[in-house]
This record gives C-alpha cells, structure tokens and sequence, in this order.
C-alpha cells in the first residue's frame, strides 16, 4: 500500500494542496469547517501530521534558528538570552535538534535571515523574540510558512504560535506591595519603547498607579543598559519630588540604579527602595540584594522548544501562557523613612 | 581540462590520498619535508586548499559548531561567551556561516556532539573552548579531522589551530601595580582548578608573588559563581591575616566580593582593593566601579572565526597570539590605609 500524499488528502476534501497545507499549519486561508473536515480526512486515510510537515518542507534540518536583535554589549550583559537558550537547549538536544544562533543588526536583516534560512532548508522552525507593535517579522513568517513560535504576548502575534507571561499582573502585584510599605511616590525605568512587553508593562504601571491614586507615577525609557539605567535614575534622583522606590526592567539598569544611590549618598532601602524585574543571580551579588520579579526562564525556553518542536511536527499550537513572575522581596525594599503605618488606601 | 583531484596530488607525490589530506590540513601523519612536497605539488597543478577541504569533507555545511560545557545558569551571568559569540558571528554572518550552538553536561557529552555533527556533516568546523590539562577533546578532533580551533593556550592544543592571549602577563601586570600602590598581602580567586587558563594564572601568581618576596599570597579556587566568589572572600577577610588586596577570576566574583566587603563592613578601596578579570560593563555599574583587566572579546571571537574558516578553507592554520589584557585602574584600588611610600623592593 501506497503511502499516503498530501495530493490524496486534497483529492479526497475537494480542496487544493495548499488548502490541506494551511489546514494542518493551522493557518488562515480555510475557513474552521474545511480544516476540521481536512483534519478528519488526514486522519482517516493514515496522513500523520508530522508526515505533512516532511512532505511540505522537503526534508527537515534538525535544527532551529533564533536571530537576535540586541547589540553584542547588551547582550553580553544581560542573563536573560543564555538562560532562554540553555532551556530550549536542553529540549532540543534530547531530540537532537541543533540551535542555529544569529545575531543581526536591524529587523530587515532579520527578515532576510529567515528567508535565507527557510530558502536553503537550513531550520525547520524559528523563535521570534523581542516582538513589537505591528511587527514586520509576523506577516513575514506567516507568509513564508516557516514553523515559528513567538516568545512574547499576548496578541500582535497574528496566527503564529506563542508562549507568553502575564507582566501586567506581576507589575501590578509588584507596585501593590510598595504602595503597602507606604511608598507614594513610586518610578519605574522601563525597556526599550518599541517593545510590545514594555508597552504592555508600562500601561499596567500607569493604570495601577492611577487607580491607587498615586500621583506623579513616571516610567523613564532606556535601552536596558547599565549607562541609561545609571543615567535614568540620576535624573529621577535629583528631581525635587524624587521617588522613594524605582522598578526597573532589568536586573542590570536596577544594580546601576543601586550604584548611582550610593554615589548619591542615599541609603537603600531608607532612602530609595529597589526593585528588579528579571531576576538572576546579579541580583543577589550586590549589597544590599536586590528585591526582584522573577521566573524560571530556562523552563520558560524549554517550553518554547516543545512548542516549536510540535508545530514543526504538523500538530495544531496555539497561544500557551507560561507563570507569572512572582516577587522575591531582598534587603532593597522596605518602608520610606519617616512612614508609620502603611497607608493601603485606594 | 579536468578539474584536479586529490588522488592527483597523491599520484604526483607517490604518498597516499590519506598523506595527502594530514598534509594539508597540518595534522601528524607526514614528514615537514613531505607536507612541503605536497603541497608545493597541490600548488603546481592547482588543486587549491579550499577544493581540498571540500574534497576532503564531502559538500559543506556553511555552519560552525560551538559547544559550550557549563552550567546554565553560570553562562547566563558571564558576560564573556555571549560576547564571544557576538565578535564569531560578526565574521561568520558575513560569509553566510551559521553558528550552531549546544550546551552540553560534561566533556563526554561534548565529544559525543562532535562525533555527531562531523558524521552528519552539520558543521564545517568547531570552537573548543575551556581548554584542559591533557584535555580529551584534542585527541579526539584530530582523530576526526574535524577543522577546530582552540580558544585558549598556549599549548596542550596537539596539532590543532588555536587562538590565546597572555594571561600570565596581564596577572603580572596586575601584582605589580597593587604592589607599587603598597600591597603585601595579596589573595587571589582562581577559576575552575582544571581549566589550563587557571592553571597558568595560577602558576604565574604564585611566581610573580615569590619574585616580589610577598608572603602567603594564596588562591583560592571557585566555580566561577557569584557564590563560590562571596565564600572565597567570607573565609579570606576572616582570616587573622586578610589580604589588603585580591584579584578575581572574573568580574561576577569580583562584585561578589565587593558585597561581602561591604556587608563586613570594609571600605573599598580604603580597607580591601578589588582587582576583575574579564573586564564587562559590569564592573563599572557598581559602586565603586572596579579595576579591571579587559580587552576587546568580540574581536578575539572575530579573529577566533577568521582562523577557523581559514582552517575550513583548508589554509595551513596555527597559533595566534591576540592581544594581552590591560589593567583599567578604576575606585576599587587605593594605597591600603596606613601605607605611607610604595615600598616597591625586590
């Protein structure tokens, strides 16, 4: 008996091949209808998803790619990236995937990077980081068919799949329990603008604040480094209604952050409480240890992987939402000097 | 007329394909006077290294791999690999190279992944980094005659390419200094014990130090963790006695030290100078910014990934000096309180 094709799967449904291809990738162009029936078709007559996506990809790379658009500097610096990829390292390598790792300049030549690796067959699949606002790289993908699982969200991921956390809920628990130390005055040096996540955070923070009446509530954009988290901090610092805590997006801004204090000779935590988001062990290399949100970002890159992994096998994915970060509170946080009791009004 | 083919260079040469092949790609196996008159013949009927290699590797993979044997969570906080990695992709994405990249538990494992790559043709060529004493890995890639090159040295890197830097002069450097500032107790917190690099550094402390008549300079070892960095400090600054000054391995134990100093209740630099190996905007985010000693890692991947296309190319490929690390005195280095003149004796 003869294996078998995607061209009997279409024979069968009345549908063309790349109807059947759009039905199996989950992708738009057939309505829910058709791509159940399809579905069933595939099923009945022994077409394995992961079968589709061999005969639609020609023959498989074993490997994935992940294109970084952070400067060598930043992400030097920053913990985050090599704790994302030894998660979805060790998936991968228990199926021996290899990762393929480029770094580009700007988001076109990261789009020419896709379609040059989807051209020559060198992945079977792609993470995007990093994701924007109407993103260019999300039509792009979608378009080019290439497996690929957005790590970022929720929404602005158009049919991708993806894996997300919920930053506005930890934000918001995080400026909840300042505001129940008694902090008033509360600032925040957010990440680069253009990012959905940081938009995402920066609404939250806005929002909570307004909603805890707290006046003067101010997010400080940066690039993530250390220079404009120092430089950030030194501003909010010298203006004459300074805040008595900062939230920082990264662990790298909020230990500069910390520096700029000491030089400025305020004390943390009496005079300035300190808190990271990204937690790593930077956070607790400092004196005092930083107070930071944090989560398992390795299980957060294994979780990618297996989602990529699946979608390169043919099978149906969708959006997975991953923990929240959860606050650890350290030596950096405590009551403002002078405060009594917490005054958790609202 | 035909293209030449590696049996035509053996022919006119009356050694096998197999001498032929060491020849070219620098390997034992061959005379130095027959290599010459191999390749003096290659050269002759045009039979160029770069067909050699692809004659000699079947098509190629346009991809390099490079495992890295160390614990996630130790590779997300060092700055160094990600910065390596962002000097090897600069050269390698010029040239339409891939990076392929896999973290692996043990050297066992890492061999393991060679063997791998090489028989399914995935790469091209390897990195090897954290070279050890009689390291296992060397024997085993000359064996495969899969193009590698060392990041580290010198020596101990059999016949394969490497790449080193000076570090025994750059601690010398550094003893030196904290010497002509007044230091005579100076402690210093090595790296993992079994990485050659360590070794050296270690050697040339402890001659620099007998040279210098500085009694009870001592090393202690580490992991490289931020950790085993405030342990080694905690049992250093306890003991009757503690060092004026200590040098770090690299510049996550150097902040770990400046903690413990602090949380001692020490003046840095006033009671304890700080020294940081792998000089990383970290060192300058802290407060006071550390003294360090650094040079440009992105190139040193850049010259890295020069040197191993060039082995790729098949073009006789050796040992590369790069530039040796320079000391960036910063504020975590002063005269130790007390001292009057440098008594800079010998």
């Amino acid at each position: 008996m003869k294996r078998p094709t995607i061209a009997d799967v279409a024979r069968r449904a009345g549908v063309s091949k790349g109807a059947v291809s759009y039905a199996l990738n989950g992708q738009p162009g057939v309505s829910e209808a058709t791509r159940r029936r399809i579905l069933a078709i595939a099923e009945e007559i022994g077409f394995s998803p992961s079968s589709a996506a061999r005969a639609l990809s020609g023959a498989t790379a074993k490997a994935v790619g992940l294109a970084l658009c952070r400067p060598a500097r930043i992400l030097g610096i920053e913990p985050f990236f090599m704790e994302l990829i030894s998660g979805v390292e060790a998936e991968l390598s228990a199926r021996s995937y290899a990762l393929t790792l480029q770094v580009v300049a700007d988001q076109a030549a990261e789009i020419a990077v896709y379609r040059r690796w989807w051209a020559e067959r060198r992945v079977d699949g792609v993470f995007v980081c990093d994701l924007r606002l109407d993103d260019a790289r999300v039509p792009v993908l979608e378009e080019l068919r290439l497996p690929a699982v957005v790590i970022g969200g929720p929404g602005h991921t158009g049919t991708l799949a993806s894996v997300w956390s919920d930053d506005a809920a930890a934000l918001v628990e995080t400026v909840e329990y300042l505001v129940a130390l008694g902090h008033r005055r509360i600032a925040r040096v957010g990440g680069l603008p253009e990012l959905l996540h940081t938009r995402l955070r920066t609404e939250a923070f806005e929002r909570v604040c307004r909603d805890l009446g707290l006046a003067g509530a101010v997010t400080v954009p940066s690039d993530y480094s250390g220079e404009e988290g120092a430089r950030a901090t030194r501003r909010l610092l010298s203006s004459p209604n300074r805040p008595s805590a900062v939230i920082y997006d990264n662990d790298v801004m909020a230990i500069a952050g910390l520096s700029v204090a000491q030089e400025m000779g305020l004390a943390v935590p009496g005079d300035l409480s300190i808190v990271a988001w990204d937690d790593s062990p930077l956070c607790q290399l400092v004196h005092p240890p930083l107070t930071a949100l944090g989560r398992d970002i390795p299980a957060y890159g294994a979780q990618a992987a297996r989602h990529l992994l699946a979608a390169i096998a043919g099978e149906p994915v969708g959006t997975l939402q991953d923990e929240t970060a959860h606050l650890t509170p350290r030596g950096s946080t405590a009551p403002p000097r002078g405060s009594t009791a917490p005054p958790r009004e609202r």
